[in-house]
């Protein structure tokens, strides 16, 4: 007979992954019901001061879980069942207003978006709203009207954005994962700043169908959890063609695992990353990451960004967002009763001054960074380079403008992108390691950041889940 | 022993089919020097007065056609190994200026369009360029820099546009089939109007590049031939991916034959053509074509287009081309030397005082126009409509401004759509037949065609290529 298992503490179930999480809902040693509780209760002592979520329904958990419990006995149970899941607040949920960061939003939401029915389809258990940039627009999450949420590694420090909430939930423990969206880097950004693992897949592998428009051809939905195989299960619950979402398609072929031979991966690192606007601690975090791969791996090889211009992606992405913007929320625009704030409506005003050319020669820009990428990929396997110029930066002070400058090539390109921590600046605070690959290799960049786990291993010391 | 074939006179080959002058290559009835000096000597004779060509190079023609003479001798030959095919002159041959309808555009190009090279490397013989509207925008072929192409059914009556030359070239023998473009209705106007089969193929199946860009959503290489079975051959020789095309992709899965069982296809049929705008002798002509429809077809099923505004479709699809137009040709619009048309400036100066946000709403009815189709392709295989409101109209008057209007949601929506001669109106022209159906669905659509064609026998009686 084998020993018995030592109980289950909450920390444990707050640190563990979904995979983890999954295994000992089904082996029996731990329910939904109390993998709720334990979240519930997590969030009702350390979320005051992390402000993370922005709605929360506890009685609402609770008949999740119990329907999650009823479910595991029947014998009948989802992908994801009884999974605790944060949902960044641009992503409806019939009968929960979504504020998207805004003041006035406060009718509920008639129906849930695709992916949310994805979600429950599969099982998982809705925890809650969790906060974000006003309209998205913005890596901080220091909304004038819902507050600052902190990071969760440094009270005082930005989670990142716009999927800050999200990001901040996922480290602190106060979800096992989490759903956000991320335009030129809305998800791996806070990903980066908050130690965590996330996924902007393929344009258009997941229904972007209920989540309030940024700029469609960049918009995705983004995952984010606590390890790379989680959001491998994330991935394959929630992609998929639907025929309501415009920019949705059938896959080619179906999502592939890697295709590389065990040590022929042909990588390519950026070069250049201090004239790219790369802080020097940055550049050496990424370093050591990179000394530490398997020596056979594969071939490290030489790429060409000479030819392009980061700040002038940025800049297109954000003139497409701010301009489709402006359509997207005009009524909150003209609502004089919940007025946005003045830094919000400055950005929309820029839009509003430009042109449709303008429009067009930015919207050129996501034609040349698809080819760009093709190019690159015809050479490469993965491009490697940190996900964020800096770690996390305080709060109340000036916000970096270039964010967004290392994430926001793969999204004007359509390509999937990923966000593993990647070691530890002087500060003591985290910074990410991306991957970038070619449209539908999704499951190979998770693979390959699992591989990379696990010899980064790369979490601060802990404090945040506390 | 079989009794000698007749000699084929210059009229058989200028009013055979690709597939028929191929079959006569094959066996050795014709050659390919023979085929291209016949056409030679009826451009000469015939298009002083129609004005299809307006880059004719009769040395290089004869030098294309003695290769081919010679590949022929080897036993080497290409798919479409000594046809004579034109091209409309937006789409770049090395060496030739790609004038694109403009005045000042005299600088030769420096590479062959895609579409060139997989021409060339098939065999074809490229006879000249043909004439346009300027710039692309407009459906009249009336050229102010290059005068009108005439209709050859009848002098002073439009050959419609875009791609009028090109359809005017195929409808008079003088070309054996051509490639233009349609971004709204440019290939299916002229095709409609000049009594020829037209091919808008599934958007991103034939790579743009080296097309002078209109709109590059909505942009696509157009098809003329003079049967359906030709539009399979070119299509079939001409699409596949391009790695230097941002919207090329891989197909999902090869061109598929038709997929409906004989006897089930379900065709919706566009309802309330009148209030739609079509003229009363158009929707005679449609309806008598649809009563010769084999009654074995399958199913005639109801559609609902109520939710749907064609004029709103036209407006959206014309100010993201205006808009482009601004940036493709800002060196024309500024050469002093060569001003383009005071109508071309006026309608870009209407774009040039839209905004981005103009911009962004427009397009977002390419997304309508989207899911309207996959809602509708989920309940019929095929709709069939006229491809115009009207017939050819006289040159020198007000060009009527609803040409596009049947054909230009195929475009918004990325579907394919053929046109294919449906009768003849009161006043001896003809007028065509569109069927749309969903994306990747062109060789059923030809195949389709191919049997209306059998039933229809459409032609106008013979004037056009004497």
């Amino acid at each position: 007979m084998l020993p018995a298992s030592p109980p289950l503490s909450d920390l444990d179930l707050r640190r563990a992954s979904v995979c983890q999480l999954l295994h000992w809902l089904a082996a029996g040693r731990i329910g939904p019901e109390r993998l709720a509780e334990v979240h519930l209760e997590a969030i009702e002592r350390i979320d005051p001061a992390l402000n993370a979520y922005v709605d929360l329904r506890p009685a609402l958990v609770a008949e999740q879980a119990r329907a999650a419990a009823q479910r595991r006995r029947a014998g009948v149970i989802g992908r994801l069942d009884g999974i605790p899941i944060a949902l960044k607040d641009n992503i409806d949920v019939a009968g929960v207003p979504t504020r998207a960061g805004l003041p006035g939003r406060t009718r509920p939401a008639a129906a849930d978006a695709r992916v949310v029915e994805r979600l429950r389809a599969c099982g998982a258990v809705l925890l809650g709203k969790t906060n974000m940039d006003e309209g998205a627009l913005g890596a901080a999450t220091d909304n004038p009207h819902f507050g600052a949420t902190h990071n969760p590694w440094r009270a005082g420090y930005s989670a990142g954005g716009s999927s800050g909430g999200a990001a901040a939930a996922v480290a602190a423990g106060l979800a096992a994962a989490a759903i956000g969206s991320d335009s030129l880097g809305s998800i791996r950004i806070p990903a980066s700043y908050c130690g965590v693992y996330a996924l902007k897949p393929t344009h258009g592998e997941i229904s972007t169908c209920g989540l309030v428009p940024a700029a469609r051809r960049l918009d995705s939905i983004g995952l984010i959890a606590r390890s790379a195989d989680d959001l491998t299960v994330l991935l394959q619950t929630l992609a998929g063609y639907d025929a309501d979402d415009p920019r949705s398609r059938h896959r080619r072929v179906a999502f592939a695992p890697p295709d590389w031979e065990p040590g022929r991966l042909r990588y390519g690192v950026l070069p250049d990353l201090a004239a790219r606007g790369v802080e020097a601690a940055v550049v050496d975090v990424f370093e050591r990451a990179l000394a530490k791969l398997p020596e056979d791996l594969g071939e490290r090889c030489r790429v060409d960004f000479t030819d392009w211009d980061f700040a002038r992606t940025r800049r297109a992405g954000f003139l497409l967002m701010e301009a489709e913007m402006l359509d997207t929320f005009a009524a909150d625009l003209a609502d004089a009763r919940h007025p946005v704030s003045a830094r919000f409506r400055a950005l929309l005003d820029y839009a509003a001054g430009k042109s449709a050319v303008d429009y067009v020669r930015a919207d050129r820009v996501l034609d040349a960074a698809t080819l760009k990428m093709r190019r690159l990929f015809a050479q490469v396997d993965v491009l490697m380079l940190p996900t964020t110029p800096r770690g996390a930066f305080p709060l109340g002070g000036i916000e970096p403008s270039d964010h967004a400058d290392l994430t926001a090539f793969a999204s004007l390109a359509g390509c999937p992108a990923v966000s593993l921590p990647m070691g530890t600046l002087p500060d003591g605070l985290p910074v990410g390691l991306q991957l970038v690959g070619a449209r539908g290799a999704d499951l190979r960049l998770l693979e390959l950041a699992a591989v990379c786990a696990s010899v980064l291993d790369a979490e601060p010391a802990y404090p945040a889940r506390a």
